[in-house]
């Protein structure tokens, strides 16, 4: 089994940059094979442009996820993006560790998700949910925060914390056909005492170690929708 | 009355960038004084990371939000932030126009609101939503996507497109207390002929000619929740 640890902290000393090498420590217990991409370190370039392509199928018009599948298929796509490509693609299992932003990943990381999450490969045409270009995979997040689960509540500010990163538990992992185990969120990180963050790192050991068997979330199945993706009615 | 219009394409001659255009050329016709920031055009830097700051709070342990609050007090955060937060804070109209990459900006625009929406300065503590430092101003989604309208009705394969664009419009633009009126989307843009584009882009002007007249989307009211953020229970 492999895996593939992506995190993005811009501070190496942080709770998250913590849960990234203990995401790689209890998975190697575990007996997994680990790669990493630590994207700041890695100097991670997260922009979506034209200079991703060497060959274009269309040199005069970007349209970006075409460009994406002909730079897989004529292998003239970024070597950044083939050599996450190639990590991804050669993992069982997907972990993300990042300090929530604005109720979703840092934009260095969601640069990762636009420039690897190719379109041929992740997904593409009705290649999606569970027929999605990445099943058999898992997408394990593990992100840290500085709000408190009550203000996640379903009568909360905020509402459920699901709903906030919908975009991308259902609209991105789930959406490639990764399964997605209930992710771990690491609360009001800045603002608590050292034990507290002790307590708060073994309850995510203990995720992480039974992230086998973590309940996965629901997702569309697309034998639900037609051709043309309208809900098939059942009699 | 003065507007920023932020727009985010790879592609020059994109129906996106065909939209920024237009939303300066209506907004101007309206009489607003209207500023621009071209994300790929600037070469926008989308990494939030130590390099934002001059004088730190803290030179040994990098808490961005802190460091955000510091940096502006002391005049010493990074002056391409420092611009974009001026155009911004003298704005009464946000404008946001993107293509749509997994339910979510690109990330060049992540990083335009990981940076700019300073901590202290557009919201802090218990100044979000109706108490949010953006509040008197609106923000204005112009986005453009693959999808078409069924594939986010209440049964569709997405569900709502609000739904997965919470964490834009609640999480970020209404968190900030600014108004934010019925976004526009351009559905399914790749595929359609000229004449659909035309007859697209005629429903952007009517709804940006009518911006201030739009239904505001809801969100909460900080009256509703006590000092700790638990709901108020009314009798």
């Amino acid at each position: 089994m492999k895996a593939l640890v992506v995190s993005a902290t811009p501070e190496p000393q942080s709770f998250v940059a913590s849960m990234a090498r203990t995401s790689c420590e209890v998975l190697e217990r575990k007996g997994y094979e680990v790669a990493t991409s630590n994207l700041y370190q890695m100097n991670w370039n997260p922009v979506a442009s034209a200079d991703d392509f060497g060959r274009r199928a269309n040199p005069n018009y970007l349209t970006y996820a075409l460009e994406q599948r002909n730079g897989v298929q004529t292998q003239t796509i970024a070597q950044d993006i083939q050599q996450e490509l190639d990590k991804l693609m050669a993992a069982d299992l997907l972990v993300l560790n990042f300090p929530i932003y604005w109720f979703s990943t840092p934009a260095i990381l969601k640069g990762w998700i636009d420039r690897v999450l190719v379109s041929g490969t992740a997904y593409g045409g009705k290649r999606i949910y569970d027929k999605g270009g990445l099943t058999g995979k898992k997408a394990l997040v593990g992100a840290a925060l500085g709000g408190r689960p009550h203000m996640f509540a379903p009568d909360g500010i905020h509402g459920p914390v699901h709903d906030m990163l919908r975009h991308l538990l259902r609209g991105t992992l789930g959406y490639c056909g990764m399964g997605v185990p209930q992710p771990f969120f690491a609360w009001h990180v800045p603002y608590i005492t050292p034990e507290a963050r002790d307590e708060m790192m073994a309850d995510y050991i203990a995720h992480l170690e039974s992230v086998e068997d973590l309940p996965l979330m629901e997702f569309p199945h697309m034998a639900d929708f037609s051709e043309t993706m309208e809900p098939i009615r059942k009699q």
